[in-house]
C-alpha cells in the first residue's frame, strides 16, 4: 500500500450492479450491509487495475473505457489466480494463468480451453459501488445493495477544486481504534502541535452526546485566545479571542463527518456557513482486524481559490495523522493483541462517552446482522 | 536456501541403509512411504555436510569418504541441536555442544563425558537413501525402504554430459500447486513466453488421461508452424509445420516425466526416439506445507555434445520456471491459505483432468497410509 | 533490544514498595513469586524512561530525582498506551494521549478532561524493587513482595569499581536452556575458545550435585597443565598445572551464582579466598517464552585496579557468550518449537544432572504456586 495526497473534484454519483451478484454469508467480524469506502474516485485506473485488500478479501478495483467504476472478487474462480496479475482486455479482465476471461459484472466470457464451453459456476463476485463526493463505497453484504443508507456528505462537492483535498493514510490498527480518535477530539490538545491547539479550552468540557437514526453525534463550543491557528489569519483580529464549535458525526459503518469554525462576530450562530471553517468526511475500512484504510477529505469555506494553500494543508493534515495520531492508535492496537476492548477493562473518562456510544451502537448493529455466534 | 543451476553427470545407482532404522509414525500431512528426492547428486559435499529441510524435518546430508550418501535427521538426541552446526570426524558427524560424535548410521560412536558409556538412546534417526539418475532419493517412511517404488528414469542416463543439465528451485508453495502446473499443460501459451508457444494449437485439446499402476499420464498431439521454437532449428524447415507430442506422467508422490517432441517426417511416430525432442523429470518435495523444494532435470535428443547450448538452454528453463511459473502458482498458495483446495469449489475446466486425477489418487494413498484421522 | 557491556559499582540496597498494589492472578508459564532481575542499576534513566517486556509484560523502568527505582505496568488504564510514548513529569510520568498523569505508585494525579475528577479504577499497577548487587529486581507475583526471597550476592560487592563488570544481553531462546547451559559446565572444551579450556580434564568428572533450601548446586574440581588461561597469568608459574574448582549454584527462578578459581600452591584450599579466581552472577529474566534477557555480572579477586584489563576481559566474556553459546542456544529453541523438553525424550547423560535437578524442582514451585492448569 502507498500512500497519496491528492487534491481531486468529486465525481457525479453513478449507481453500480444494485443487486443480482452471487452472494454467501461469510463469518465475519465486520458489518456487511453497508458501505464502505473501496478507493478514492481518483484512485481508480481507466487502464490497469488496482488490487486492494477489503474486510479481509481481495478486491480488484478499475473503470471501464466509459469511466464505470468496478469492483470484483480479486481471484479467478477456476484456480485461484489473483485476477489483478492478469491484464485487462478492454473492459474484461484476462487471468494470468489459463487466460479465462470475465467482464465488468464477472461473467466469464471467453474460456480458451477444450470445446470453449463455459462452466455455469465459472462467475466472479462483483461488489456494487456507488460513486460519490470524491470516493467510490462499496458494498460487500449479502442483503441487496441499499443506496439509501449512504450518508449525503454533498457539502463536499460544493465549490471550487482547490477548497477540496483527499488523503490516503493506510495505518496497522484495528479500525475502530481511529473511529475512538475521531469522536473523542479531547487529545488534540495533548497530541497535536500548535496549529489545532484550543488552548486547553477543549478537554475540560463534558460535550452533549446525541444518538439517533443510526448515528452519533458530539458537539463542542468554546471561546479560545487566538483563535485556533488554522483559523486565526482568516479572522478580522487574528490575535484576539474567538468562538469555535466542532461536531462530529459518525454514520455506520466507520465514516465520521466533522464541521469545524470560529467566528469573532459575537451574533453569529455556531454553525459553519457562519464561521471561517471546514468540512471534512474521515472514513475508513479494515483490510484486515490488523489493517485499515484511512482516508480523509477536507473542503473549506475560505480561501477556496488559493491552491497552493490547499495543497500545503492537506499535506500538513496527513503529515498529523500519520506522525502523530498514527503511532499512539497502532501503539495501543499491538498493546490490545486480540483482546476486545471492554473484556480489558478500559478506565473511562467523561471523554469516551461518544465513542463507547458508537462502539456499542455498532455492536448491537452487528449483532442485528447476526455476526457473533 | 540458495538457487543453483548445475551441468551433472547422473551417477550409479547406489542403494542404502534398506532397513533396520528406529522409525515412528509421525503425524503429517504427507505421503511417507515413497520415495523423495533430496538433493541432486552434485550437491552432496563430501567434506562439510548440507541441512535442508524434507517434510518438516530437518535432514543432514552428506556424502562419506568413499562416496556413500548419508541422511541423518539434523538433531542430536542428547539436546537437540542441529547436527549441522557440527562438524565431520571423519565419516562421522561431532555435535557443536557437548561433542558427542555419531557415525553415518546414526550410531553414537563417542561420548566424551563421564565414564564414556554410550546411552542405547543415544542414536540419530537415518534415513534410506537411493542414488539413481542424478538424484538422491530419500525415503522417510516407517515402512522398510522399498527400492522397487522409485521408477524407472533411466533415460536421464543415456548420453554425454552436455546433453543433460539440471536446476533447483525452492519455492514458497504447498507442493501440489507445482504438480498441478505441470500436469496441466494447457497453461504454456498463456503464461510462457514465445519459445515454447503452441500457437494456440494446446489449449483446445481435451487430452486421453490414462490412471495406471498408481500413476496419472496425458499426452497431447497437434500440430503447428512454425515448430515449437526451441525444436524448430534443428527441424529440417525450421518456418515450416511439424507435428508435435508430449506425454506427461506422475509418480506418487511428486515427481512428473514429461517427454515432448516435433517431427516433420509425417510417417515419424509420435515418440522421442523418432523426433527432435527431451526427456524431463520434474520432481518436488515439501519442506513444508508452505515450501517447495524443486528439481528438474532434462535431456536432449538434439545438439547433445554442444555444452554451450546445455547451459543456455537449462537458464533459460530456470527463468521460465522462476520468473513466469513461480511468482503465479505461489500467488495462488497465498490466496489458498490453509484451505483445502476442493473446499475452495474450484470451478474446473477440461484441461483439469489430469491434476484431479492425481489429487483423488494421491488422497487415496494417504489415506491407505492412515495419514488423514 | 540494544546490548550492553558496562562497568558498574553496586549500588546500595533499597526496598521499594513492600506490598499494597493492586494485583491479579495471570495465567502465566512463570514462576511468579520471586525476584527476578529487571535491568542492571545503570540502565535505569533519572530522565527518561526505559521500557521493557518482563514475563510478557510491558514494564516502564526509571529513577525518581531521588534516585529511587520505579516499575509500573507500561500501559495507561484509559486507553492502553504504553506510558513510555509519554513524558516524564518530575517523578509522574504523564501519558501521550489524553495526557493523564500518574505517581511513581501508579495513582493517578491529574485528569484534565471534563470536571477532573479521577476515577477510582485510574491506576497503574506498580511493581516491588529491590536495588542490590547492581541490578534493579522485580516482584511480579500476586503475593506480598518478600525481600527475603533474594538470595546474597554480596561478593559482587566488595572491592573496586575496577574489578567487577556487568553485561547484557539479549537471547533469542527460552530461559531454562540458558539455564541448562551454566548449570552443566561440561560444554565448555566444545563451545569455548583456547581462553578457558580445561585440557579436557572437565567434562569425564561425574560432579556431585546437591539440592538443598531451594537450590541446586553441582562442583567440579580438576587440574591441568596449564591453568586455564584466564588465570594462568596471574599465577607464580604460569606454565605449570594447576589445581581448579568450579562451583555453581542455582536460585529460583533463574539466577546462578558460579565461582571459579585455579591455585598452585599444594596446601590451598579450594574456594575463592585461596584460588586466583572470580564470582559471577548469571540471571535472566523471560521477556517472552522465546526471548529472554541475561546478564552477566564478574568480580575478580586479581588486578583488581586495572580498569583497561577489566573492560577487555568482560567484553571478551560477553564475545563468548554472543557468539559461542548464545547461538547454539537459540538454535536448540528453534529445533524444540513449543515442546515441553521431557517430552522429546532427551537422551540424557551424566553432565545433565544437575540442570535436570533445577528443571524438576521448578516445576515443582510452578506447580506449588499453581501455575500448571
Amino acid at each position: 500500500m502507498s500512500t497519496t495526497t491528492t487534491t481531486a473534484s468529486p465525481a457525479r454519483s453513478i449507481l453500480l450492479h444494485p443487486s443480482g451478484n452471487p452472494v454467501g454469508k461469510p463469518a465475519t467480524p465486520y458489518l456487511l450491509n453497508c458501505w464502505y469506502a473501496a478507493a478514492l474516485a481518483t484512485e481508480l485506473p481507466t487502464e490497469g487495475m488496482l488490487s486492494r485488500q477489503l474486510l479481509d478479501t481481495g478486491v480488484l478495483l478499475y473503470r471501464t473505457s466509459s469511466g464505470q467504476p468496478v469492483a470484483l472478487h480479486d481471484r479467478c474462480p477456476h484456480r485461484f489466480v489473483p485476477l489483478s496479475m492478469g491484464q485487462r482486455h478492454g473492459d474484461d479482465v484476462v487471468c494470468r494463468y489459463h487466460a479465462l476471461r470475465f467482464d465488468c459484472s464477472g461473467t466469464c466470457t471467453h474460456n480458451p480451453h477444450g470445446s470453449g464451453a463455459i462452466p455455469a459456476a465459472a462467475r466472479v463476485r462483483s461488489f456494487p459501488l456507488l460513486e460519490r463526493h470524491g470516493f467510490v463505497w462499496i458494498w460487500m453484504g449479502d442483503a441487496p445493495a441499499d443506496a439509501t443508507k449512504l450518508p449525503d456528505f454533498s457539502p463536499l462537492d460544493v465549490g471550487p477544486d482547490t477548497g477540496i483535498a483527499f488523503t490516503y493514510m493506510p495505518m496497522k490498527t484495528h479500525y475502530e481504534l481511529i473511529i475512538d480518535n475521531v469522536m473523542d477530539l479531547s487529545h488534540v490538545d495533548h497530541v497535536h502541535g500548535e496549529i489545532i491547539s484550543t488552548r486547553g479550552q477543549l478537554s475540560p468540557l463534558v460535550p452533549p452526546v446525541k444518538e439517533e437514526n443510526g448515528t452519533v453525534s458530539v458537539r463542542w463550543q468554546w471561546q479560545q485566545q487566538p483563535a485556533m491557528l488554522i483559523f486565526a489569519n482568516f479572522l478580522p483580529q487574528p490575535a484576539e479571542p474567538a468562538r469555535h464549535f466542532v461536531e462530529v458525526t459518525w454514520h455506520a459503518p466507520a465514516t465520521i463527518r466533522l464541521v469545524i469554525g470560529a467566528t469573532q462576530d459575537e451574533a453569529a450562530p455556531l454553525a459553519l456557513d457562519s464561521t471561517t471553517g471546514q468540512y471534512d468526511v474521515h472514513t475508513c475500512t479494515p483490510a484486515s482486524e490488523g489493517h485499515t484504510h484511512y482516508w480523509f477529505a477536507t473542503r473549506r469555506n475560505h480561501a477556496v481559490d488559493d491552491g497552493e494553500f490547499n495543497q500545503m494543508k492537506i499535506q500538513a493534515m496527513h503529515g498529523a495523522f500519520v506522525n502523530e495520531d498514527g503511532p499512539i492508535i497502532e501503539a495501543v492496537h499491538r498493546e490490545m493483541g486480540s483482546s476486545d476492548f471492554f473484556a480489558l477493562n478500559p478506565v473511562l473518562i467523561s471523554s469516551d462517552v461518544a465513542p463507547v456510544r458508537v462502539r456499542r451502537l455498532l455492536a448491537r448493529m452487528m449483532a442485528a446482522e447476526g455476526r457473533y455466534q
